[in-house]
């Protein structure tokens, strides 16, 4: 129920799913009065889907910790419940990205040996390909430690998502000398410096190192990282504007965009955000995965099949594994109860 | 002697200037042996110009605290203590900005009232128009005292060179809601609703807000600042550069380019960066400009413009007014002898 097109663009990209992965199941939660209706002209979806009713959503505008106390029956809840019930594999939300954390950070609760989950993506670069970055605002404020597990959690995801076997990671930083930057980032940096992820570590990366691709990995803290993805999709959406603007400023111009546009744009279709939709909610005991608000159906189709490739490939095992790795085994011990939340 | 191209782009910037400009004296500080041959092709420069030798210069590397203390006879330091001496009005320099901004600390000192200087500069919008941010970089970590005067400064600076009357600012932030963000941001945010720029305050704004030209002035720390600007010049080359691409494809796409090109090419200008060159050290005792490193020729020229207009619209007297009339007068004495650096 949550996003701006929802729960038509929800509906509509589980349909787009289904039409070519019948493995999938969906176990669907919302309001059957508005779903119903949507679910009869999606014909792919037949006998993929399971739906359960409920009137309560959390809007976009609610704050985390209402949400946490009030939206017991929610969708939202109801859908992270059944991950940690072991009923589904993986939650795709386009909702309210403050709550769908609070809730499964309570729900699922973390990673051992990770404080802080963070919000997890990628953005094209011109290699061409994607880098990862983390986190895209989950927390504010991040001491060295946490963005040490921020540089552990992107390696992990690296690894698995983009299939690099051992994906480079930087710091994201004011300049790239050894002095530049916070405490924490310094700090962070001396970190990996000393961890078993020191080879993978390329050291600190500015912001147009982003799109250049100079590493797999980007990590910064979510103030930084919310701010700067934003800032990236902004401008995106002005030069996009922009060009379009030019082709239509003539006759000329439109001729030319006509003769221009197949080759246009099958370059340009790689810069879209639509298709990098689908970020994780990494370091929670469960896959979660967060679509952007404003996903159509074929976005939040993505977000479903980062979701699916996510559970196939076991991502929080490989994260696992690398946490036991970076702590000599010390503290990996993964347990059920494990109260670190 | 300071950027990528120098002292090429530097002479040949001025040089552009003169050419329209006979009113604008140049002090040229660096290397005659390296200025003389290329002042020899600048023909719009004779007679606006005075060469002061010097085979010091302070390289892109160099440490800030180093510079200050060995490069007393550099080109930089020179060219700043001729503002100190007022025998010139504003310095332009494409070189090391930790350097640019350490020196003229020490040398102009701070304007009373303000702790910090700050890098202010012009981002595109798709209002259409530019967006004046600021910190770019000076200041890694900021309290809320020193981002309520980034505030201030910032809106003198773009009622002086963007000619609104009452620009509107936004403190940069991962959310527009009262929570959100960190104990800094939220009590800059206080501070101003509580100021006589509190009709001048939109609130917080987000990454994508920069581009839309949600608000005239966008206040960050120079961490989050420097980065993001690196990240949106990232994506406007990584955009542009696929464009060439796609138009290079197919010999379709070539003549398509060619009737298109004329109109892409006057809207995209629009979004260059090398327009927008320029970014002032605000805050100082005097008028120091800092261009990119990789400036070209009109890129610099684009700087010294940027100098000549803040010099000309009298930039600092507009920032001492607006810091008495937000201090309610108490604090806005005005002293040569300010230790305030």
């Amino acid at each position: 129920m949550g996003g701006d097109h929802a729960p038509k663009s929800i509906i509509e990209g589980a349909n787009i799913i289904s039409a070519s992965n019948s493995k999938t199941h969906f176990l669907l939660y919302g309001d059957e009065n508005l779903i119903l209706p949507l679910l009869a002209k999606c014909p792919a979806l037949k006998n993929n889907f399971t739906l359960h009713h409920t009137d309560q959503s959390i809007s976009a505008e609610e704050k985390p910790s209402i949400a946490l106390r009030k939206g017991t029956k929610s969708s939202m809840r109801l859908a992270i419940n059944a991950v940690k019930n072991q009923e589904a594999d993986a939650v795709v939300s386009a909702g309210n990205t403050g709550a769908l954390m609070a809730i499964s950070k309570i729900v699922l609760r973390s990673l051992p040996d990770i404080d802080r989950p963070a919000i997890v993506t990628f953005v094209p670069n011109q290699k061409p390909g994607a880098t990862v970055m983390l986190d895209m605002g989950a927390n504010v404020d991040c001491n060295s430690d946490v963005l040490f597990q921020f540089a552990i959690m992107g390696h992990a995801f690296a690894k698995v998502v983009l299939k690099i076997e051992n994906p480079s990671i930087g710091i994201l930083n004011v300049g790239s000398e050894d002095l530049k930057g916070s405490d924490a980032v310094r700090a962070a940096s001396a970190l990996l410096k000393d961890s078993v992820l020191s080879d993978s570590f390329h050291g600190y990366v500015e912001g147009d190192d982003i799109t250049k691709g100079t590493v797999d990995v980007v990590v910064t803290d979510g103030f930084c990282g919310n701010i700067t993805l934003k800032a990236i999709e902004g401008m995106a959406k002005m030069v996009s504007g922009a060009i379009k603007q030019g082709f239509s400023n003539s006759f000329l111009a439109k001729i030319g965009y006509c003769l221009a546009s197949f080759s246009l744009k099958s370059v340009l279709k790689r810069l879209n955000p639509k298709n990098y939709n689908g970020a994780m909610l990494v370091g929670l005991n469960g896959i979660v995965v967060k679509s952007h608000g404003s996903a159509d159906k074929e976005s939040f189709a993505n977000a479903i099949k980062v979701a699916i490739s996510l559970v196939e490939d076991k991502i929080n095992d490989t994260i696992i594994e690398e946490i036991k790795a970076t702590t000599n085994g010390c503290n990996g011990d993964y347990s059920e109860n494990d109260e670190n939340i």
